[in-house]
């Protein structure tokens, strides 16, 4: 057995087992992350965040003094970004003083990180390209979804304010018209205004089903919401069933704004 | 914030936070319980252990040397007994060397346990009440179910062998008749039979829905199903989702035995 230390963490309920390996002598195998993340079996977790100086990434061809986030799913697959364990990320960092640059480095390039007064994180999401419509169906109702890039898929349902979010069956297998419009499946996100600048969600992940947050659909949700509201660019307040986020919208990028908070640290054992 | 050391470990899957409080200093309010165990926002499990020497337990009247396990469940409510936790606390006794008798006091009273050679740990489960029958409905499927009484209820359903336990709908709410049998709901087991002395289950437990092991439903299981076949006392081996447990049946009473796993050790903090 290989005695590893480890802190968990959580960003509006999106939750991650965190394992520093400063020079990368300590890659995860898939099975590694699924014994970590598993809920009963092991500490739990809906991801892996393994902290590398970039310098010791050979495919990292960027600043090799910032840490690389080594983001993993549960099931071990390997996923370029995600915004709600960026914030962990940082936070992790922060606590053991070894945050060095406002920057990390991801599979998805270099993200900007920025930790406001309040005890938030801020962090840079990328670019968000919308798109036309499709046609999303949950047990038996229909409506028309955005579509929505955030350098993975998103349909965001638009329903009208006053709705009841909580009575949906968001937990359900949304179904999309046309099929073919995401042949390795969609993110769906069912969205209610409760403001002219604020809105509040529940999302279904694509492998995951019903989650407390996703910070990608986040800041889909605000940009569709966004130019039907015609609201434009600038900051919006987003509701998620964890928690409370901020969506800041520019020119084609937004960053992401909300609580990261460290739970546990400890030891623990992988198989050798 | 209180900072506090914590264990977690399951038994057949069935986890748990460990805390030690051995002068009864640090009683746990329901709301701390559902902060340790929730799986996103704490550390998660199924419910918590409190290792407190029984003498600092006013309602004990039994011998002050023993250690009392404060069970909880994972929403706070108060547990008399778990079989499988009963296991993963001798393991954290004994792996912080203050087991000193081969017996626990619990809020069922006082039970023996007992470590064997292959590191699996035998826990005695107290009296088993074998009673008539009740119609148990699955998803429109029928059929009579044995009423044992392990100190909580259960309607074991003994299924033929070779039934497909793997396609029955059990993490849906079964329902019985007569409805007012168990007013307060049933722990309900489908039980295969795979051997003359050894069974596979899956159980529905009353409020928290399937699970990967219950204690208190394996040896219902085991003595529906000794009654059924004539196997009568002696050993049954009975698989659950999460591992293989053995059931020995006595004259009225029964034992448990099987692995119990610590998974990791830390620090954490309730709020004041």
């Amino acid at each position: 057995m290989r005695r590893i230390r480890f802190a968990k963490g959580h960003g509006t309920g999106n939750d991650f087992v965190i394992v520093a390996d400063r020079h990368n002598t300590m890659p995860l195998s898939a099975n590694d992350v699924r014994t970590l993340t598993d809920r009963h079996f092991g500490i739990g977790g809906d991801g892996v965040l393994r902290a590398v100086k970039a310098e010791h990434i050979p495919e990292w061809d960027g600043d090799p003094d910032l840490w690389f986030m080594d983001y993993r799913n549960a099931d071990g697959s390997i996923a370029e970004m995600c915004g709600n364990g960026l914030r962990v990320f940082v936070r992790y960092l922060i606590e053991n003083d070894w945050l060095n640059q406002p920057r990390i480095a991801t599979r998805a390039g270099e993200r900007a990180v920025q930790v406001t007064n309040d005890g938030t994180f801020t962090v840079d999401m990328g670019e968000v390209t919308l798109g036309g419509t499709v046609e999303v169906d949950l047990e038996g109702r229909n409506w028309s979804a955005t579509v929505v890039d955030v350098g993975n898929p998103h349909a965001v349902v638009l329903l009208d304010e006053g709705t009841d979010l909580a009575g949906l069956p968001v937990q359900q297998q949304p179904r999309w018209q046309p099929s073919e419009a995401f042949p390795e499946g969609v993110n769906v996100e069912f969205v209610v205004p409760t403001g002219e600048r604020s809105i509040a969600l529940r999302v279904h992940e694509r492998g995951s089903g019903e989650t407390l947050s996703c910070g990608t659909g986040v800041v889909a949700a605000a940009a569709a919401f966004a130019r039907a509201s015609g609201g434009g660019s600038g900051s919006y307040a987003v509701t998620v069933p964890g928690g409370q986020l901020w969506v800041s919208l520019g020119d084609q990028r937004a960053t992401l704004t909300g609580p990261a908070v460290l739970v546990a640290t400890g030891e623990t054992s992988l198989p050798d």
